[in-house]
């Protein structure tokens, strides 16, 4: 039975849709930077719910602004199988980065729905709200608030660079969709598949066009914030001067050199740097800045990420620093059977897979605490993503959406 | 004859009037934000033109947005004595700097002419354009011009962080004041006296009301502009990895390290620093960063600044480097004769005075290249300038000005 509707997947129709979405949030040089809950992602919105009701699915949405698009199944009290991924890029992004497992999953549903198959279950079209976390930290607010790992409530509040807030951005989303049944949280959830652009060069490097995730590789995400005191750069003398940005200068020097390992293993990553009052000839009063720690053993990444708060109070000099942790994601493993069910589809179709650790965070981290998930990746032009310059094969894209396709045929048979 | 009008001076207006003036751009915590051409340094003119008018002063402008108060003297045709400073501040600053010298001008303009002393020469209260250099750079962009050590040309294409450009405020100016006559620039002036608060430690520790300003620290000031590559920081290996940031934080920290000397005279600032895209999870592409050297001893000023370019390359790894000098301004003397008319006039008025060294800039540099030039120095609180905390005493600010008065009498007699 598996093969017929993947057969259907059409790359080019795929392709294309990439192609529309892009122009929500284009950037001159051909990236986009569409940040959660923004106009532009409410325009994505809008074409992906126009696209999915000429197919007859039905659009919902909930209080955490995650959108779901659902084809019915024959048994409309079972629990969905989801799939999905989402449309927020980072602010130069590029058009595939969560916007593949969001069309992969609306392909998948309409060659299911035009080949006449009926399943038992229902499959829900995910986009989840905020996975980038660039307009409002942290990321993943959506897919966090739907499985229950934390409270809606305690993001609310959280600013953008703009000072509106969560709540207003979710309000807005609301005035923008009045028509949208909103449904609520943490509903049960039969299964979930997720598919994704690598965002790294094994795959193409290796020569797969589709790879089976075992797991996530482990995050730690800190906010650190140096205060000095603001003085005059001509007239304050080096011993009188409590310069925030020189400390944090001195506190990334040392993370950075603790954190560097032989096997280049390590991900140490400040991203983000914002300095007040942020002028020529002032000695700066105040630095926040971000860390993002990643490794793939949980008990490396504990020991650098506890180091942390210690390396900084030690570099702060004059200074006075605090140390935040935001995000504490332990590396995990998705279940062997799912990630045996997406081997043997992709085998059932002639695709050959490998095996691969997910090095970046996805929704389905926090899915997997809550059903049975696994992800597909498919490869991405020289592991290059976050970046204007992220592209994909279209045929490539193609055959990730059609294992994807038998994938979600065996879990809604089940 | 001098002590006359110097005695009418009032501290209790003088102080009154740094009060009204700091209401625009007033900042929550007491101190000022008052950028360049903005509509709160619009509102500051309009107030001290209002002040000036009553007192029959003329106000006018000229092609580089500078203003001018003048009081006739008996010699419509006789090149004026110019004293002030400037109404713009740093973002986060206080109420006196560049405040007082304008404000103290105004005082003095008020008593003289208040006193019935007919002067051969007219007296020019004037406010110079963009001295801090924070909204546009480099700073003294007014002065500059006006004294022709830079044609105006070069600064119109320079833009804010709204992409708001030097030309369109001035264009903006001129919208607000369109009443105000548009004088030449390089017109000859027959000497220059700028008052202002100390912004350092030294006359409040020695207990002087005035110090006779003997010369301004040189001072070199740098854009480094640092190119990596966008990644994504979770995939990227650290040796796959051109991180801007990274990179910048090795160039600040080898220059803080060149620049320590025991003596601590020198003054090494990197106040200003933008990270691109300057989000949590994106290794950044880019990293703009400002760095304001200064030292009293222009050899080793020249031998720290040609080595910033070397040292920045050296620390520059996987990325490109670029540096480029903004501003090269050699320490300066100011000559004899006027630093003695202003220890003279001191004197005379019973106001002990020391000689003391510029650390900071002033617009006074400028107007060094074309006529006698000098400075008077009042003490701020703790030394604390650039900082809302900035303070001042009230019969400090009025000392300073009598001076002021006095000096400015016998220039114009001459």
């Amino acid at each position: 039975m598996t093969g017929g509707p993947a057969s259907r997947v059409d790359a080019a129709r795929l392709w294309e849709r990439h192609q529309r979405l892009a122009r929500h949030g284009a950037l001159p040089g051909g990236g986009v930077n569409r940040q959660a809950l923004s106009a532009e992602e409410f325009a994505a919105w809008r074409e992906l719910i126009g696209w999915a009701r000429e197919l007859g699915l039905t659009a919902y949405t909930d209080a955490a602004g995650n959108l779901f698009l659902r084809l019915e199944g024959t048994d409309a009290d079972a629990a969905p199988v989801m799939t999905g991924s989402h449309l927020d890029s980072q602010p130069t992004g590029g058009k595939f980065d969560g916007v593949y497992g969001v069309l992969a999953g609306l392909e998948a549903a309409q060659v299911i729905a035009e080949s006449g198959v009926r399943l038992r279950r229902p499959i829900e079209i995910v986009a989840w709200m905020n996975e980038e976390g660039s307009r409002f930290a942290p990321g993943m607010m959506g897919s966090s608030a739907f499985t229950g790992a934390a409270p809606l409530e305690r993001f609310l509040p959280v600013r953008d660079r703009a000072e509106i807030s969560v709540e207003q951005g979710l309000a807005d989303l609301a005035a923008a969709f009045p028509d949208l049944p909103v449904r609520a949280l943490m509903r049960p959830v039969a299964a979930y598949v997720e598919a994704h652009i690598e965002q790294g060069p094994i795959l193409e490097r290796e020569g797969y066009t589709a790879g089976v995730v075992t797991g996530i590789q482990g995050k730690r995400t800190f906010r650190v914030t140096v205060q000095g005191v603001a003085s005059h750069a001509g007239t304050t003398a080096r011993r009188e001067r409590k310069d925030a940005l020189l400390a944090a200068v001195n506190m990334i020097h040392a993370l950075a050199a603790s954190t560097r390992d032989a096997e280049d293993l390590v991900r140490f990553t400040v991203g983000k740097l914002d300095v007040s009052p942020n002028a020529p000839s002032v000695v700066p009063a105040s630095v926040v800045f971000s860390i993002d720690l990643r490794h793939v053993d949980s008990a490396t990444l504990t020991a650098l990420g506890d180091a942390v708060s210690t390396i900084c109070v030690a570099n702060a000099g004059d200074c006075t620093v605090d140390v935040v942790e935001l995000t504490t994601a332990m590396s995990l493993e998705f279940p062997g059977e799912m990630t045996e069910l997406i081997r043997r589809c992709a085998k059932g179709l002639g695709i050959a897979t490998i095996d691969i650790a997910s090095a970046a965070g996805h929704d389905a981290r926090f899915l997997h605490a809550v059903c049975p998930t696994g992800m597909i990746f498919v490869p991405c032009k020289d592991g290059i993503s976050h970046n204007p310059l992220e592209s994909a094969n279209a045929d490539d894209l193609a055959a990730g959406t059609r294992v994807l396709v038998d994938t979600l045929i065996e879990l809604a048979s089940a």
